[in-house]
Parts: structure tokens; C-alpha cells; sequence
């Protein structure tokens, strides 16, 4: 690491979550300086394989550079800008159409945003704007999961529900119930006790449900069959709306599009996977019925940013897109899904690991740790020394998450689960 | 316009801010195709000069496209993404380096989000846990002017003080104390009526202030000297942190990189103009005082945007600012801007006009209609005609505003107050 990088570091770059004080002690985060196929290297040119897609975004990997350069180009000699905003421009056109063909029925629209915090702000606030329209303005309340993610702007960090995250802000800029992780029983008890919060909550003042078809935080809860359609069957039972949380599970992380399954939300809000992170962009997709309130005459839809649907954004996504259809980047996921879960399942073999779950391309493994402080220390420390970028986290629980290119090859899979598997073996030897 | 982009228009992107339901009458929006220069052409090879810099961001023009599309292709083939949550990559590093070096003395640090809601959201969060980490939790409310704008986020909005664009979505997440905008009246007013809202708010439970140098929403209002001084005064004085929204007065819009005047505040929030729009991104800078508690052993900065400083987006921002080195952009403003100020206060010849305002490349005229809907019908309808996108809108007063792109020759200004002044001309004419 070159001195002039130790000095932005010290001196003027703030990381986000980041621990400053290491700095100043010597310690110097991970910088890292390019990037190829499913690895990325730091600037003393150590390599890594990156097994959470940079925090679950680069679905295609980094080698597509060439193609998504191409794109720009085009785009920013084209048109480098113009607006959403009661103005428009054919890439997000184009985009807008695209994503309605991929979308499961009746998810027909599309609003831009530039990342997931704000796609699932717009998701609330057409909502609210939806209600309002219906002679329903009391529905101001939200149900979300007890440890979910949503993002950190004021609105979704409402909906999150991990306290760390949220005691410095005061109190929750939406009234939220919360209900269970889907890890924590079985089906009839989740709906049952989703249905008595609801219940308790008063179902007349709620607006809208927004869960992740298998939640992050905690480390990648699958859902029971049944579940979503009995969201569905509670959303229509009271009156509320279903919006699904596809910002980590969309775009193929589970080898679909859409990760949603048995039934039809109302919204679907993405990010990450959209552009595969060559470009910052999200959106929120909008079924023909909840937006039909902004095609009565008068009614405005009251939500903008500015950069929305940017056009090298768009133009981006659209090439993502093209790139995912042919070289078949789902059937790649489908095909070597169960190779995963088989070898993430003999992880058990350990007995630091209590739990493994998940599905597709997305797996945690909880562990069973004597000092739950090492989940944040020696674990990510010991694999990033064996050359592996992997998610190690406490949440509600320990756990150690994988989310890979979807690129990755059986081969790059292996040496992930090897790795893993080695660094808490020889940490069970120590402890 | 194509069939397809109606159909695109029609049945898939909703709008930012749309009126949709005019689309079924077949009234469809600006669907800009391509751009050159000063001017944008939409679908139909209509060709507009885009007086407004596509709502505040396209300082350059559109025509460096070439310059950012190399720039673009050298990142996405080295380092396509990475994040800065706890990493951190050169193109964010080098970055927050040269704003440091551009900002105000004592702010030398930098928080990357995708765009000015994210930027405003951040400097609140960042506020709120400065005061916790110094033992002031109880400053948990804001002071921001009557009708500012400063984004649409939960957050963000809250600190928005236009009612209509808050009406539908419950109470703030932010408890808010409104002052005068600074046309409200002369320096002792202002002060005068800050302070005393101040102290009926109790000034120990306030964590910040926010405030444009140039107000935009209501139609650019400038400060009387002075004014920033005594914010700064009465920052100190009662203990909360002074904060500008530079989002849109920021990088040349006034004729510098900053605004504010007199004073260093101690946060200043960026978007638009950081990367004249050829990507996504905002920023907070930081002072170091009021980064000072995250260098605390063990204290995290609890606030991360997964595509904050994203690599391409911080490659762009750095390529604008050689280019405004370079070709002397700022240069070019100060040398126009007293032209521009005599040809904008002309408009005052019209019956129709009541007040010019603005400063840089940034200028309002304030409008008497007898029919106050005429603001958002006859007179944009009128302006497009003519080849001009200006903005006419009514948050607080009727103005039609203009912010040409910073490389705008004096034939273009001229051209942009002419067409105004025929325009408003023939509207008295006829009402």
C-alpha cells in the first residue's frame, strides 16, 4: 500500500461501518486495486476470491469490463444525462420494458432510484400514495422481520430491524410490527404469528409487508413452502401490500430472476444484481394495480431523485441483462446449485457449525462460538490470509455467509467450501 | 416518438413526479434521445437549449462524452466495483483527497452515497452520532428553512419544508423548526427570527442546521451578507452543527467549487454537479472536528450506501474536475455572470415580472399571475416551443428559473433571457 493510499485513508476517505481508529493504530482496511473473473486484488497485489460478490452485486464477476465499456460509451457519447422526472429517455424506456418481461405477472412498471436503500423508500412511499388514493390514508403502519435488512436511509432503515443499526436515530421514522425470521419455526407458526401481529397491530392501519424472499441478515433464511403464499393470502385478507425485498435475491442469486415464489407481490424492489454492479442503480417494480392510482386524472405520483434511470445506468442494466440471457448465467446457477448445497452441508462435519442454510448461489453457515467476538476478529482475518473474501457477521446469530459470482465455476465453488471448512477447522483446533 | 415509446411510456416506466394520467390521453412527455453541446433533442429531432442543465447537474454541457467515456473504459476494465464499507478502492480514496484539497479549510474528509438525498440523509445520521458520541444525545432535532428542498427520502424529507410534497406520508422523521428563507426579509430579521426559533425549540435538544447558500425551491434566493457568519455564530453559540446543502450550488453554479460565503461550515453536502451528471453520486464532507468521534477506538460510523464511491462513479467525478481545471470552467462562469445578472434583471421591464434573483449561473425571475396554474401550463408549454427548457413551477411564489450548463457562451445566454422575455412578453399580451 502506497503511502499516498495510507493518507487518503487516514486523512480524508470515511468508510462507511468503518472502524477509524484501526487507522491511525496502522491497521489499514483491505484496498482493493483491479479486479478479474471472480477474483479482485489488493494494492500489494495479493489476490482474493471474492465469495460475496462484493456485498452480493457482482453477479457476472469482473472480466466483463470490455462489453459494459462498449455500453457506456455509446451511451455517454449519446445522451450522458437526462431525467425521469415528468421527462424521460429511451434507455430507462427500454430498461423499464426489459424488466417488465422478466417480472412475474401484473408487475408491469418500473420506477428508478440509483440503489436498494432508496428503491425500498419509493416502495413505501407509493404505498402510502396508493392507500391514500384508495379513501385509506390510516395505512401508515408497516410489518417487516424482527432481524431484517432494508437500507439506511431514514424510511428503510425504519423498516430494518437490527437495533445496532438503528439506536443513534432516534425513534423509527415508520411505525413497524415485527414478525419472525422465517428461521425461527415452522410455517403454520410463522403465518400465525405473522397474522396475530397484524392483528395486534390493527390491520386497518397497516400499508404494506416487506420481507426478503430469503433473508440476509442472520445468514440466508429460506422460507417453508407456503409461506409466500400465505403473505399473499394476509395482504389480501386485510387489505395491505405485499413488496417483496429482491435487492439481494433478484437477478439470479437463486438461480431466477425473481426469487419470490408461489405468488405475486405487489412490488418488487432491486438493486445490486440489476447492473451486476458496473453501474449504482435500483428500482422499484410496480404492479399495474398499485399504480393505477397515477393514471387518474390530477394524481401525481409525489417521489423523485434525480438520478433515477440515469441513462448510463440504464444503458448499463440493459447490457447486464443481454449478458445474462446469452451466456445463460441462470442455467449456470440452477446447474451447480446442488453441488453447493451438498458441500455446504458437510460443513456439519464440524461442530463449531450448528446450522447450514440456503439456496442457490447463497449460504450461510451458523457456528456455535465459545466468544461470539471472534466472528468479527480471527474468523475474517483467517480467510482473508487463505485468499478468500467471505462474509463473516453477527446479526441475531454468527455466521458465515457466501453469496459467489454467479460466474463461479464447480472448481471455484470447492475452493471457497475447502477454504471455509479449513479456516474453521484449524480455529476448532485452537479453541 | 416511436410506438414503442409510447407503449414504453404508457404501460412500463412510471415518471418521477409524473402526471401519467395525461398519457392516455396521449399526451406524452419529453423523451430526450440525444444531446450535444448546450442543447438536448428529443425523439422527434426536436432540439431544446437545456437552460436548466437537466434539473441543476450537466455543469460541462453534454458534449464531453469522448473524454468520460475513456475514463469510464480505463475503470470497468481495471476495478468495475468495489465498496467502501470498511474497503476502500483508489478511485474513492483519490477522490475524497481532491475535495478535501477544494473545500473549505478544516473540511478534509468524505462520505460517498449515489446522489443528494443519500448525501443529505448521511450528514444527519453522521450529526446525530456526533452529538451521541459527546454525550449529547438529546439533539435530536433540526432547523431547516421554510421551503427548502433537500430530497425526498424519509430523512431527507423531513428536512424538506414544502407541504405538498410531505402531505402523504405521516409525520417527519425528523423533528424540524422552520426559519425564514432569506427573502423573508433583511439581516436582523433573519437572524433575529433563526435565534428565537431557536430558543423556542430548545437549543440543546438541536443537532444541526441545514440550509442552501442559494435557495432553490421558491426560486433562488441569495443571502444578504453576513447571514452566513451569523449562522455560523449561532451554530456556535447554542452548540448544533452548521450544515450546507450544496447539492445544487456546488462545483461552479455560483462561480466557485463551494458557495457558502464568509464561513466554513461544518458539513457540506454534494450530488449533481460532482460529476456534471455522467454518473450517479453525492457525497458529505466531513470537517474533521465533526469526524473527530469515529477515530475513537471502537466506535464505527454506523451509516453505509453499498454503492457509495462506486469505482465509476468516483473515476467520473475525478475526470470533472481535471476538465473544470482544465478548460477553466469556473473561469468562464465569474466572467459571464455580471452579463448574465444585467440581462435576467431586464425581465423587470415586463408588468408581469416582480423579482429577479439568483447570482452565478443560477437566476429566478418571480412572477404576478392573475392565474396561478398558469406556472405549470401555458408558460413551460409556451418556453418548449420556443426550444427552451426552463423551469417554471410554484413551490412558495410562481418563477421560471433558469442554471445553464457553466460552459455556456454569452450568444447562449443572451438567447435564454431573450426567449424568456418574448415569451412572458406575449403572455401579457394575450392575458
Amino acid at each position: 500500500m502506497t503511502d499516498s493510499v495510507k493518507r487518503g485513508l487516514r486523512d480524508h476517505l470515511l468508510l462507511h461501518f468503518g472502524q477509524h481508529a484501526k487507522l491511525r493504530d496502522g491497521e489499514y482496511p483491505l484496498v482493493i486495486d483491479r479486479a478479474e473473473g471472480v477474483h479482485v486484488i489488493d494494492t500489494d497485489g495479493r489476490r482474493y476470491l471474492d465469495a460475496l460478490s462484493c456485498l452480493f452485486c457482482a453477479q457476472l464477476g469482473y472480466s466483463y469490463g470490455d462489453e459494459f465499456a462498449e455500453a457506456a460509451t455509446a451511451q455517454l457519447k449519446r445522451l450522458p444525462f437526462n431525467t425521469n422526472w415528468n421527462t424521460a429517455h429511451p434507455p430507462a424506456i427500454e430498461l423499464a420494458e426489459r424488466l417488465a418481461g422478466l417480472a412475474p405477472d401484473g408487475i408491469n412498471r418500473a420506477f428508478f432510484t440509483s440503489g436498494g436503500s432508496e428503491a425500498v423508500e419509493s416502495a413505501w412511499k407509493i404505498a402510502r400514495q396508493y392507500h391514500v388514493a384508495n379513501g385509506q390514508p390510516e395505512r401508515v403502519k408497516a410489518v417487516a422481520r424482527r432481524t431484517a435488512y432494508h437500507g439506511q436511509t431514514l424510511g428503510a432503515l425504519a423498516l430494518t430491524g437490527i437495533p445496532a443499526l438503528k439506536d443513534p436515530f432516534g425513534p423509527p421514522a415508520i411505525d413497524v410490527a415485527r414478525v419472525p425470521n422465517t428461521g425461527e419455526g415452522d410455517l403454520e407458526f410463522l403465518l400465525r404469528e405473522t397474522e396475530e401481529t397484524i392483528i395486534a397491530a390493527d390491520p386497518g392501519t397497516i400499508g404494506m409487508l416487506i420481507a426478503e424472499p430469503v433473508q440476509n441478515a442472520g445468514g440466508c433464511f429460506t422460507p417453508p413452502t407456503g409461506y409466500w403464499a400465505g403473505l399473499r393470502e394476509l395482504a389480501d385478507r386485510y387489505g395491505f401490500l405485499l413488496v417483496a425485498d429482491e435487492v439481494i435475491t433478484g437477478f439470479g442469486r437463486i438461480g431466477e430472476y425473481f426469487a419470490v415464489p408461489e405468488v405475486v407481490p405487489d412490488m418488487i424492489t432491486i438493486a445490486k444484481g440489476l447492473t451486476s454492479a458496473y453501474a449504482p442503480m435500483g428500482a422499484v417494480l410496480v404492479s399495474d394495480r398499485v399504480a393505477e392510482p397515477y393514471f387518474r386524472p390530477g394524481q401525481a405520483l409525489s417521489h423523485g431523485i434525480t438520478f433515477g434511470g440515469h441513462p448510463l445506468a440504464a444503458a448499463i442494466a440493459l447490457r447486464n441483462l443481454e449478458i445474462f440471457e446469452r451466456d445463460k448465467i441462470l442455467d449456470g446457477v440452477r446447474e451447480l446449485a446442488p453441488h453447493l448445497r451438498r458441500r455446504m452441508h458437510e460443513l456439519h462435519r464440524l461442530d463449531v457449525v450448528k446450522d447450514v442454510r440456503g439456496d442457490g448461489f447463497f449460504y450461510a453457515a451458523e457456528l456455535d462460538l465459545a466468544d461470539p467476538a471472534q466472528i468479527k476478529g480471527a474468523i475474517p482475518r483467517r480467510l482473508r490470509e487463505v485468499g478468500l473474501i467471505a462474509r463473516a457477521d453477527d446479526r441475531g446469530a454468527p455466521v458465515v455467509q457466501i453469496a459467489p459470482p454467479l460466474v463461479c465455476e464447480r472448481e471455484h465453488l470447492d475452493e471457497i467450501v475447502d477454504k471455509i471448512g479449513n479456516v474453521l477447522g484449524e480455529f476448532l483446533q485452537e479453541h
